[in-house]
Parts: structure tokens; sequence; C-alpha cells
């Protein structure tokens, strides 16, 4: 369980051009793949294509353990990144993101792993809409694969952060019913309006708005949450890190938890689970083991 | 490697009234030490009171496997806590401290555990000093007992924190040769002068000055850092960790190596090594690990 990349792994990868770029994704990729090709990326049974809406990208993976369960499993939902216009909850060939599957069935719990609505089709906040959708799903459905409807965990990285702090602050209504805890692994909480030249986003169009931005939101969600940056993470999720931490003190009293993860850059982060447990993995097993503890449904 | 606590203790452990009393001390240390006696909280050698300096505080610990080493290990100095005016490195008759020397032989390191002068009798800034008497004796000894004296780690918690924040930033004078990394666990980096009716500090006096501050200090600091603060640290002790950030995100645009000690309080966060390693151990392994890689002296 708590496997760890070689050092000379964590040199290559913080020696990459930290920019969000596909050369980055690709080069991540081809450094990291063997290992979790090695461990095995794959959880024993893997249930695909599960519709949990009308749209083509309503689909959803349940990732369990091979025979009877015990007590019913606490739930790990996934949603990837890829700028709001584009990624995959599957890959085939990859371990894009049946892994973050098996490293939730290897600690126990049911893996599930979504698609959502992309831009600039479908406009904020459809991603929000989309979580609480597949949320919904797991609440009546998860039972069916060991799962506990009553203990649902929700994790997103990059774009998938942001439609999961989206859903969290009820930006894309739905019930939170079951949801115990969201991980928000570099995403962007406080938008601006693009600049003079800059097109518009994708995903926000033309102006934002100060209701796109989950950040005045977040420091009084009513979820449990747990934030990461990488270590290599570019600036911008760095400012959106202490800017977190600036809301949540002014709120709070105290900083939120916060996980910066070691070595790892934007799109390495979600790929350390399972084959380097002690940058991401083990604060964020925690995080769901302390949260999913207790009574069930 | 990562014993953990049962959540029924971190419960308990969150129950505290988080303040920093004597109480909260007693509580907590009753709470812990029975898990530390189950897993042993000495290391196979422990050579007692080896002095570095005149002063009777002038004292370390060092302790180590038993038997022949191999290529000589990192070494892990640890400065206690006690408000300035209290603490020591050894307590007979419980893990206080030797539990963090264990814990570095553990990990194949030597430990090393000191004393220094305590305030009102000595003040700012001789914690510094002491702290870079103990670092030039190990320079000068750690050879004999297997350690390099090229790879050395310090961390300190609470006002072990503050002196060895203090020793990085050059107050107390003293070479930083040989030091890779710092570990500053719930310190405090921003001072005041006290408030009216407030009696003056025992170390810094009616006026710590902008100069005993090491917050403007510390994001330039030549040695790498690592930063926690407790989920049940006092909020003081939080603010500092948010300036912290504030600081660090604005001289280098990215924040820092920030751990958030998950269900632990200002007292439990040090006797989590070997216990709770996911708490605490695991991202501080992982620190002095990356930072103690590669040439030795």
């Amino acid at each position: 369980m708590t496997e760890q990349l070689p050092p000379d792994v964590i040199t290559q990868l913080r020696a990459m051009d930290p920019a969000v770029t596909p050369e980055l994704g690709q080069a991540t990729w081809a450094l990291l793949t063997p290992f979790h090709e090695k461990i095995g990326y794959t959880a024993p049974r893997i249930h695909r294509d599960l519709r949990y809406g009308d749209h083509p990208r309503h689909r959803l993976d349940v990732h369990t353990a091979d025979g009877a369960a015990g007590r019913p499993a606490p739930v790990f939902l996934f949603v990837h990144g890829g700028g709001f216009t584009g990624g995959d909850k599957h890959v085939p060939g990859t371990p894009r993101y049946d892994l973050v599957g098996a490293w939730a069935v290897r600690h126990g719990w049911v893996g599930v792993t979504m698609t959502y609505r992309l831009a600039p089709e479908h406009t904020w906040p459809s991603g929000a809409q989309d979580v609480a959708g597949a949320v919904r799903w797991i609440r009546e459905n998860i039972a069916g694969y060991g799962g506990d409807p009553a203990r649902i965990v929700v994790a997103g990285n990059s774009a998938g952060a942001v439609h999961v702090a989206s859903f969290v602050t009820g930006q894309g209504g739905g019930s939170l019913d079951g949801v115990r805890g969201a991980a928000l692994l570099s995403g962007i909480y406080q938008l601006r309006p693009p600049g003079p030249g800059e097109p518009e986003h994708a995903y926000y169009g033309p102006d934002p708005g100060p209701a796109a931005s989950t950040l005045p939101g977040l420091p009084d969600c009513p979820v449990p949450l747990l934030f990461s940056v990488a270590e290599r993470d570019p600036g911008p999720f760095h400012a959106q890190a202490a800017a977190v931490v600036s809301a949540w003190q002014s709120r709070h009293g105290t900083v939120p938890d916060l996980v910066w993860v070691e070595g790892h850059n934007h799109m390495s982060t979600i790929a350390s689970l399972g084959i380097d447990e002690t940058a991401l993995g083990v604060p964020l097993a925690r995080f769901v083991e302390r949260h999913t503890e207790g009574a069930s449904a």
C-alpha cells in the first residue's frame, strides 16, 4: 500500500516544463504508465458504461473487488480533468483512469469513474449537474455493487475539481445526501473574466460572473473538504491554493486540509495513486477513511 | 512503518480542548504513551548527554542502530518545544523524546535530540545559537556514530520550531553547512509586541522588534523547508501557517510544503511519529529522504 516512485523518476518529473500542455501529459504518462502496469491498474471487476443520464457522456464505470462483500463499502467517485473540453473516465489500453478505481478497491472501497458533458456545447453549470447526477445514480444503485449509498466521497482533479467544487457548493443543484467528503485536486475556485485579447472561456463564456466562483462558498460548504496542489503545478494553481487557505483562515480561524503533492505536476498528481502513495495517496486515503467511518445507511 | 492510530483514539484527541496547557499535554501523553510502549520508543543504542557547549543545557542524545553501518546515514536532529521556558530532550521513563530518535533510526537515519538554554535567563537569539552549536557538534562528531555530517535535517516543534526557523534564517549565526532541510512543526514566525496588560515575553522581552520575526526571511532561506500545522492547533498557529503560505506565495508564486496534521493537536503532532505515521510521519520522512538523497560529504 505504500508503493513509492524511485527518486530518479521524481527527478525526471520535476525536470519537466510544468505548463499544462499535451506534451506534459504525454511525457508524464509515458514515464509513469510502466509503474501502473507493474502493480496492475484494473480492479478485479469493472462494470463499464452504466448510464446515469440521457446524454451520451452520462456514463460511469463501477470498480469492485471479486466475490461477496461483507458490510457495504465506502464509495469513491472520481471526476477526471481535461480543461472542460476533453478527457474521459477511460482511455482504453491505458491506466487513465481505471487506476483510480483500482486504487479505491485496494483500499476496500467501491470505485466509480464518471464522464460528463463537455464545453463548448455544454456550459456552466452542466459539470456540477452531471456530478450531481452521478451521485444520485450512486445513491440509487450502488448497493447492488456492494457500495454504501450513505458513504460517498467525491474527488476531482483540474476541471474535475472545479466541477466537484461547483457541485458541493450547490451550483448545479442536486442533493448532497450521502456525500461524506470531497477532494479537490489542483482546481480553480476563483474565476475572472477573460482579459483584453483573451478568448472567452469555453465553459464559462464571456463573463463567468461572481456566481460561478466557488471560493466564496467553499469555506461554508457542508461537506468536509481536502484540497491539494502539486509542487510542480503552474503558478495559477498555487495562487488558487493560497486563496483557499486565506479564505478558509478568515472564515474558520484555521487553515484547510491541504496536501502539497511532493515532486508531482498537474498531470502526475492523480497518476501517483497506487504507485507513489506517500505523495497523495496516503493523506487522501486517510481523509476518506476518516469521513466514512461510523454508521452507514 | 505505516502504523496508524485507531479512529476512536483520534476522536478522543479531537475532543480535547486544544488550548496549549499542561492539562492538554498530560491528557495527550496519557492517551498515546501506551501505543509507543507497544512499538517501543527507544533506538537500539542511545548515547546520552553528550556535550555540545559549556552550559548545563548544552547536551544532546545520539540514537543509533545496533551494529556496523554501511554508508554513513542521514542525521535527523530534533529540537523540543516547551514555551521557551521548559521542556527537555529526554523525560526519563517516558517516550519524550526518545521516540523521535527511535523513529529516525527505524527510517535508517541517525537521530539526535537536543536540549537548549531556556528563558527568562537566556533570551533571543540564544535558542538559535544553541541549534547552531548542536549542528556544529554534529558536523564534527557524528561520523563516529555512523552519521553523515553533510546530510543533516533539523526539525523543531512549537518553541523548537521557532528556534530552528531562527537558526536557518541566520539569527543565531553559525554555519548551515550540511543542513539539507528544516521541518518547522507548529511554530510562530511573526512576532508582535505584548498588548496592553500582557506580560512581556520571557524569551523576546518587552519588544521583539522586527529582527526577531523569521517570517520575512523564511521564503529566502537557503535551506528547504517543511511546515506543519495540526488540525487542532489553536488559532494563532493556524494564522501563522496562513501567513507563511501567503508570504511564500508572494515571493515564489507557489505555496510551501505544508502538512496539515489530521486529527492531531499541538502536543500530539510530534507524539504521532511512529504510532500514527499517516498523519505526519509519512510526509516528513518523504521530505527527509528527498533532501538527503545523493552525494554525501
